[in-house]
C-alpha cells in the first residue's frame, strides 16, 4: 500500500520534471528519458531504441525528443518496469519476460514455451485481442506497452555433453530464463538465471552444465563456443520472443493525440527493424560457429515432448490461480491453436522445401570442396 | 520520348493541382489521392490502407490528409504505376509483381518462386540492399516505394484433378500470375493471367483447369472452394509476396522531411497490420475450407524439383539479358543463400515440432467427436 502511494508521487514528480503538462506541450518541446533493459553487447535491440528514437525527432521536427539511459545505470532485473512505473524514467526498453518474478502473466507479453512464433505474436497482438488485454494487465503498473521487437525463434542452447534423451537433463544445472525455466525444472533440470554478462564465466569455472541466451548472433558476441560445442535447435522455450517499450501512462496521457500517434508509428518502425536485424545477422553468424567446432544438435523428440506436456502442465496451474492469465492465455492458447490450421502447410511446406534445397546446396559446395582439396594430395 | 515527356507534364500538373510546394505547405494542409489496385473483396489490403491513412492523419493532426480511390476506378493491370508515375494520384497501393509486362525486376519488389519468405523479405529490403536497389530502380519511374504488406507464403493454387506427378501438368491451362507463370510454362503447363473476378467464371466455364490467387482467406471469398475441392501446397512462386506504396517522386520531394518521415512510419505500421491480418484470418479460413468439401493435396516433389531447376534456368536467363536483374537479383539470391543457415534450424524445427502437436491435437479431436458419433449410432 504504502508502496503504491510512492509510485503515484514519484510518478506525478516524474511528469512535472519534464514540464509535460498539455498546455506547455503545444508550442514547447518535449524531451524524455529512455531506460533499456538490454545490455549494450545485445546491440541490435539498441539500434532499435535508435531507429525508435530518430523517427520520433523526424517526425516531430525534433520537437519531442528522446534521451537512452543506458543498462548500466539499470540496477535490478525488473529495473526497467519499476523505473517507468515510478516515473522516474517516461519510458523503458525490454523484455516482458525479465519480470515474471512479478506476475507470471508478463511472460505472455514476451515469449511462453511452446508459444506463438514472432509472426503469430504479432498477429495475435494487432489482430488478435492481445494488446487490449495485455493494456489491461499493464494499466496496473501505470504503464502502456508497445510492441517493440522480436529475436524470432531462438536456439535451445548450449550444452556441455550432448543432449541423447531426456535422461541427460537430469539434475542438469542449465541458466535458462523466462517460463522456460519452470518447465526445465519439471523435467528434471536445475534451472539459474544468471545475467548475460556472468554466463560464458559460470560455464568455465563449471557452476554451469548448459545454458541459452537468445541465438546465433548474440550468443556468439557473448562467446558461448568458446566454452562450448554443442548447440541445440529448437529454443521452444522462446518461439518468438517479443520485447517492449513501456510507456508511463501519465506521462502518455499528457501527450497530444499527435505524439500519441507517434509513438505507436515509430515502436512499429523499431519492432520491424529489431526483427529484420535478427534476421539478417542470424545466418551469418550461424554459418561462422559451424565452421568454427560447434555442432548443431536437434533437441530429441522425447526432451520436447516431456517439455510439450510439463509447459501445459504449467499453464493449467497458472489458468487455476491467477484469473489475469487465465483470461490472457485463454485468448492466446485459442490464437495459437488456430494457428496451426495455416502455418503448417503454406508457411512450412515452403519453408521446408526450400531448407531441403539449401541442404542440398551446402553438401555439393562441400563435396566440391573436398574434391578440390583431395585432387593436388592425390596427385603428391 | 513523347510518353516520357507527357509523363513529366501530367506530372507537374498533378503536383500543382494539390498545392503542394514547400512554402504553401508549411501552415496549409495536404492532400494526396491513393489508388488501390486491390479490388474491394481483398478486404485485408484495403484495412491497411486504412490503417495507413488514418496515421498520416493522426500524427499529422490533420493536415496530412489522403484519400482513397477505389481499385475500379483504376483500368489496366499497371494502372497504379502509371498513375503515379504520371501524377495523376500521388500514391498508389499495388503488389509489383503486376508490372512485370514491363520490366522482370519488378518482381524481386513482390515475389519470386522459390524466393524470400515475408519475415526473409523485409530482413532484405531493410537490413540486406533490397530497399536500396529497388529505390535506384523505381527512380526510373519517377517513384520512390515503400513496402507495405505481405501476404505471407501463399497455397499452391486450386486443381480440378490431383496433381500426382509432372505429367499431370502437361497442357494444364491455369490462371497465373507473376514470374511463376514463366516457370509454369516451362514446366508443362500453360499458364493465363486473369483478373480475379473472372476466375471462378472461367473454371466454370472449363476455360481453366487450375487457378492460383492468394490464400485460404481471399481465396474463399472469392469463392474457389465452389468450383474446385483440390488445394495444393506450397505456394512456390509466392514464398511471400510484399504489397508496396508507390510515391511519386516530385509529390515525395514537394514534402517537409516531417512529411517524409509520417510516410516511412505509417507504410510500417500498415505493412504490420496487413501482415496480421492475413496470419490470423488465414488459419480460420483454412479450418472452415477443410471442414467443407475441400481437400489438401501437397504437391509431388518431383514437381517441385521441377520448378525449382526452372526457376534457376529462368533467372540465369534475366541476369544475361537484363543488367537492372543482374544487379538487385544479386544482391536478393546472395540474401536468399544466407538464409538458409538459420532458418531451418530455430525457426523451422520449432515450427516443425508445434505443426506435428498441432496434427496430433486434430486427430484426437476427430477420434472424440467420431466416437461420440457413433456411440449414438450404436444405441439405435
Amino acid at each position: 500500500m504504502e508502496r503504491r502511494k510512492f509510485i503515484g508521487a514519484a510518478g506525478l514528480a516524474g511528469i512535472l520534471a519534464t514540464g509535460m503538462a498539455p498546455a506547455v506541450q503545444a508550442g514547447q518541446s518535449i524531451r524524455w528519458r529512455l531506460a533499456s533493459r538490454f545490455p549494450k553487447i545485445q546491440d541490435i535491440p539498441h539500434s532499435g531504441i535508435e531507429a525508435f528514437i530518430r523517427m520520433v525527432k523526424e517526425i516531430s521536427g525534433g520537437k519531442f525528443e528522446i534521451l537512452l539511459q543506458e543498462a548500466e545505470e539499470q540496477t535490478a532485473s525488473a529495473g526497467v518496469l519499476d523505473s517507468v512505473q515510478n516515473g522516474n524514467v517516461e519510458c523503458g526498453h525490454t523484455s516482458a519476460v525479465y519480470n515474471i518474478s512479478k506476475d507470471d502473466v508478463f511472460a505472455l507479453d514476451g515469449a511462453i514455451p511452446f508459444g506463438l512464433n514472432a509472426r503469430q505474436m504479432t498477429a495475435w497482438m494487432q489482430q488478435g485481442n492481445g494488446l487490449t488485454l495485455l493494456r489491461e494487465f499493464y494499466g496496473n503498473f501505470g504503464i502502456i506497452n508497445f510492441p517493440m521487437g522480436n529475436t524470432g525463434a531462438q536456439m535451445g542452447g548450449w550444452y556441455r555433453k550432448p543432449v541423447k534423451s531426456l535422461a541427460d537433463l537430469k539434475g542438469l544445472r542449465m541458466r535458462i530464463t523466462g517460463l522456460g525455466s519452470r518447465v526445465f525444472e519439471r523435467i528434471g533440470g536445475k534451472p539459474s538465471n544468471l545475467p548475460s554478462g556472468e554466463i560464458v564465466k559460470a560455464f568455465e569455472r563449471g557452476n554451469i552444465d548448459a545454458a541459452e541466451w537468445v541465438g546465433p548472433y548474440d550468443d556468439s558476441k557473448l562467446g558461448l563456443q568458446k566454452v562450448s560445442k554443442h548447440y541445440a535447435y529448437p529454443g521452444w522455450w522462446e518461439g518468438g520472443s517479443q520485447f517492449s517499450l513501456y510507456v508511463n501512462q501519465r506521462a502518455y496521457d499528457a501527450l497530444t493525440e499527435e505524439n500519441q500517434a507517434i509513438l505507436e508509428a515509430a515502436t512499429t518502425v523499431a519492432h520491424r527493424d529489431i526483427q529484420a536485424q535478427y534476421d539478417a545477422k542470424n545466418p551469418l553468424a550461424l554459418k561462422e560457429l559451424l565452421a568454427g567446432k560447434v555442432k548443431l544438435m536437434p533437441l530429441p523428440a522425447t526432451v520436447l515432448d516431456a517439455a510439450y506436456q510439463a509447459a501445459q502442465d504449467l499453464y493449467a496451474e497458472l489458468s487455476g490461480k491467477n484469473p489475469q492469465w487465465r483470461k490472457i492465455y485463454g485468448s492466446y492458447a485459442a490464437f495459437l491453436r488456430n494457428q496451426g490450421w495455416n502455418w503448417g502447410y503454406g508457411e512450412l511446406g515452403f519453408g521446408n522445401y526450400m531448407h531441403e534445397r539449401q541442404q542440398k546446396a551446402i553438401a555439393t559446395q562441400q563435396s566440391e570442396l573436398s574434391r578440390k582439396k583431395s585432387a593436388p594430395a592425390g596427385r603428391r
